[in-house]
């Protein structure tokens, strides 16, 4: 499970000692917290309590719950798992929208994802880390379309991070938005819609 | 303006005499609330205070924050604009994604989509009402497909909501999760995208 999930490895070893340690289990905490009470119920007494951590090492460290947010984003960032490579861009694609889907509707990563996503949408801070944390996923991916560009499957010319925003956006409005079904059927279309929009040439960079 | 936003005439006068014009004038306070200090801080007081209505009034009709804005997402729907008829399947995708992207750059619409958005994440039955205004109006935008099919123009089959929703799809993406621009050449594509994926037969239901 830990393997397949989208952002990694929440329960990884962490090099660097107490601090690194510390922060792990600050965010591992905190991260708990938003999924199961969402944004307004991120408390930092109660997450250092969830983490074992003496409460001033968290109002030091992080001073409020959107400091905290902003690092857990940063955190998820760097524990990005690499992108697949399949050899064709259909199958690196529909890998990508499989991985986005299963983090979706996995019960502790989808609520967390809500939870945030949510707390973006009335803080400047949090909508800044938000940002962030997707440009550094769309650009882990964007090889994929780089390099279906160099094999011939794709016009030159194709902007990678709008074919990689192309195959999340159809999950996470069912997510956010329409309540649809987040089934894997619809996860294939998304990477297929994304490939044959971008086959097409609608994704060329017009200068 | 208010001929172009997406989800028309907050300003109509509504048949019906006193109670639908107390209905009227509620939901539109409760709609400018939500816009201006998000779901948090929707107090069913304050709306009533805005709507010149006396408080007992919201409280007896609408009970909760949740229940009113689920009616605020029904009149929304009510009040969904008729969609273009264009004669061509791209140019009818080109007016519903920059009609969507009008609607969620809006000064107003913008901060209230994102608000009930951000309240459906953590509440089932506005999570529920939001399903409902969502379903409402992909089925209003679903005929340019169907006549889009009748025309040739798509293979026979073609899902109509998945090409609604493909429109869709791209600009909440950007609005709720990446945070890149909203700018009228991203909607032009997004209805490009769903259109070429369409004609690639991506969106043929398979049975």
């Amino acid at each position: 499970m830990e393997q397949e999930s989208h952002y990694g490895g929440h329960g990884t070893t962490r090099p660097g000692g107490r601090t690194a340690r510390v922060r792990s289990a600050v965010l591992r905490a905190a991260g708990d917290a938003l999924a199961e009470l969402g944004f307004a119920g991120l408390d930092l007494a109660d997450v250092a309590r969830r983490a074992g951590v003496g409460r001033t090492t968290v109002y030091r460290r992080w001073a409020t719950p959107t400091g905290l947010v902003a690092d857990l984003l940063t955190e998820m960032a760097e524990e990005s798992l690499p992108r697949a490579e399949t050899g064709s861009l259909l199958g690196d694609l529909r890998a990508n929208a499989r991985l986005v889907r299963r983090t979706l509707t996995d019960p502790r990563q989808g609520p967390l994802f809500k939870a945030v996503i949510a707390a973006a949408t009335c803080d400047a801070a949090t909508a800044d880390a938000l940002r962030r944390f997707y440009a550094t996923r769309i650009a882990e991916w964007a090889p994929c379309v780089e390099q279906a560009v160099e094999r011939g499957e794709l016009p030159a010319g194709t902007d990678p991070h709008e074919v990689v925003r192309a195959v999340s956006a159809p999950l996470y409005y069912r997510l956010l938005a329409s309540g649809d079904p987040l089934d894997e059927a619809t996860a294939d279309r998304a990477a297929e819609a994304a490939a044959a929009a971008a086959a097409a040439g609608i994704y060329v960079v017009r200068t």
